[in-house]
């Protein structure tokens, strides 16, 4: 039988021990977090965050990287691609970050970068905001768990992608199609028509070898609708691939290749800086990386683009030089040309006037990833005169 | 003043409280953990990390995947680029890493991939290896927290490079170069031109924008003594970066690209797909990738290149077909060509012997990292034939 003056020691060494292991727990979570940084410093001291970004204005290669936190980007698909595509722009101290994905973290996702073990389970949009506030909490975040493609989720994804800037009821300055299937491109193609909103598309082909991005400026560059979506040339077929039970192949290396030249593409956009590419692929087995651009097409089967191409066409009539410079929307402000951006590659007019069908004439390399059946042999055939609409190119591809 | 029932029964509260927090404590540690794999399986389940990797058998691209757990890859440098190649080839299921870095994480490198806020102070490796080992507990790490270029340690790194194989005793598969400076690249092939090791180089300019990787096989391409390294053109003065208390610039994107063509080049190498690249440059400014090929110099100030270089001769001239196909210390079997390797950019023959002076005729594109001044106006001079030598060339960098 213990003394009272025993149990009291006991007591006390409990106590004692219970404090400890609170404050264990308590340090291994809290050591975590940084805390948040009023404004970027160019101070060459280890404890500075920015030093090494803020360094590109010394360089000479950015004017105003500050700026960098007055934009809001929207990233659909938090997966291979989008994760890192996340996480670049997080450590490059955006300022708000808005993320959409409907899917779990999975172990199966563990063959490319970003998501952890132990984060299986969880929604992705949460695992990474997790993640990524603890990387950099200078970033606003808003996460949204849900399809984009179901009627409701559109709808509020729609309002988001128009009200959601960092100023709330101001558009976010740039969107990112970091999607898998064809369905979601064509509901982000879709909202960024409605909105005139400028968006870049990204992907990686189903035997993970080759990949590609696309910049998309409603109404001038050509939109999902427009042309069949294009990939960088693969040795294999790409409609035998989608099979019942047989997943796609993934690896970390195209994936970060792609999220790498993606979010290259967004600070040269936003920050104007180097060239912006319109299209940008990446054949792995070859190193081979062409770029391109198409015109938007004026037959195009989404009302929206067309009404686009209409505004642009008025808007480049009537301010032949400086149309963009002044564009509320586009917020950017490019001094160094009209849009700050250049074609890369030497396409004609003609060649781009060309590259505006149904079956492009594209640079050696690059192929439509889903063909569309012809039938009648008349050139300057478009999407519109085939005898499938895009409603029916999708159910065949869900079919497949 | 507390009876003996009220001590008793606080005792028991405070044993349940102590035994709640310390298992809180253990199942925050414990579920960072995924279990060991035996066998990588292409089952095609959400809880199988390897099924993406093992789908590339079944489309077609790499005839042998699992073959990734019989190589061991030696990283040197673990920073910007360093750390994304090792998580890559952590998620991608190499067999064995080998990491070497002297440095530890600090704030000012969140602006790269990788490390995080909480682990500032630690070293990289220790910092790298736990959360590596997490990702995957398949690979085997060995760490070595030490700078390669001093004395001592640089004949411990050669020991590590020829014994630390997967199988102890054996040669490394593979070192990757992914250090900041011009010391540790020379460190490196001093090293891997003494031991006939195959390596890979990578780099950022200092400016963020531009970078490469290069393929060096002693005794058959140009090593980092043969012939000037290379940078892809950057617009500004190299020269004039390195100054007193100013850093360099760096990105996430322009890193994350040059670890994905390094660690691809890797996979295609070690895995015998694709076209493995001799030399890759990136300039993110004009969204640029020249390729080239460059020959070793057979005036090569390193005595152990040359060497290599009588070595690699004979053996072509006995087995002209199948010289690498039996060759043990490279261990891949290519069975494609006799390396396995296709120069990807047309260069010929005698472009290639130009590209083995000081002054190589380059693509358009890429220049030389370092100019060596010249003293006369001979054609044809090499880098041994120049007033300096690698030494002075080397004192000159540490001054700059």
């Amino acid at each position: 039988m213990a003394t009272a003056e025993e149990l009291k020691r006991r007591v006390r060494e409990l106590e004692n021990e219970l404090i400890k292991c609170k404050q264990r727990r308590s340090s291994e979570e809290q050591v975590h977090a940084r805390a948040k940084i009023e404004k970027m410093s160019a101070e060459v001291v280890d404890s500075n965050p920015y030093s090494r970004l803020m360094a590109l204005k010394r360089m000479g290669i950015v004017d105003n990287y500050e700026k960098i936190r007055s934009f809001a980007v929207a990233v659909v698909g938090v997966g291979g691609v989008g994760s890192v595509t996340a996480e670049m722009l997080t450590r490059c101290g955006i300022g708000k970050l808005l993320l959409f994905d409907y899917d779990k973290v999975e172990l199966a996702n563990m063959n490319r970068l970003f998501f952890q073990p132990h984060q299986a389970g969880l929604s992705k949009v949460e695992a990474a905001e997790n993640t990524l506030r603890n990387i950099n909490p200078d970033v606003v975040f808003e996460t949204h768990n849900y399809n984009i493609t179901t009627m409701d989720s559109f709808t509020h994804f729609m309002d988001r992608i128009s009200n959601g800037g960092l100023e709330e009821g101001k558009p976010v300055d740039l969107v990112l199609s970091c999607v898998d299937n064809f369905e979601a491109r064509m509901a982000i193609n879709t909202a960024c028509n409605e909105l005139g909103q400028v968006w870049m598309e990204s992907g990686v082909s189903e035997n993970a070898v080759s990949g590609h991005i696309q910049l998309i400026i409603p109404g001038e560059t050509a939109c999902f609708a427009c042309a069949p979506p294009l990939v960088v040339a693969a040795s294999i077929d790409e409609k035998t691939l989608k099979k019942d039970g047989v997943c796609a192949a993934s690896l970390p290396t195209t994936m970060g290749v792609v999220a790498g030249i993606l979010v290259q593409n967004v600070l040269k956009y936003l920050l104007g800086f180097g060239s912006v590419s319109y299209y940008l692929g990446y054949n792995a087995m070859q190193d081979f990386f062409p770029t391109m651009a198409m015109k938007a097409n004026p037959q195009c089967d989404d009302q929206h683009c067309r009404r686009q191409q209409e505004e642009y066409k008025s808007k480049v009539t009537e301010h032949p030089k400086q149309e963009a410079v002044e564009e509320e929307v586009v917020v950017v402000v490019h001094e160094e040309n009209e849009w700050g951006i250049e074609v890369v590659s030497e396409v004609t007019e003609a060649e781009l006037q060309a590259a505006s069908g149904p079956e492009p004439d594209l640079p050696e390399g690059i192929t439509v990833a889903y063909t569309i059946p012809e039938k009648e042999e008349t050139s300057g055939q478009t999407v519109e005169e085939t005898d499938q609409s895009l409603e029916d190119l999708m159910a065949q591809m869900r079919k497949m």
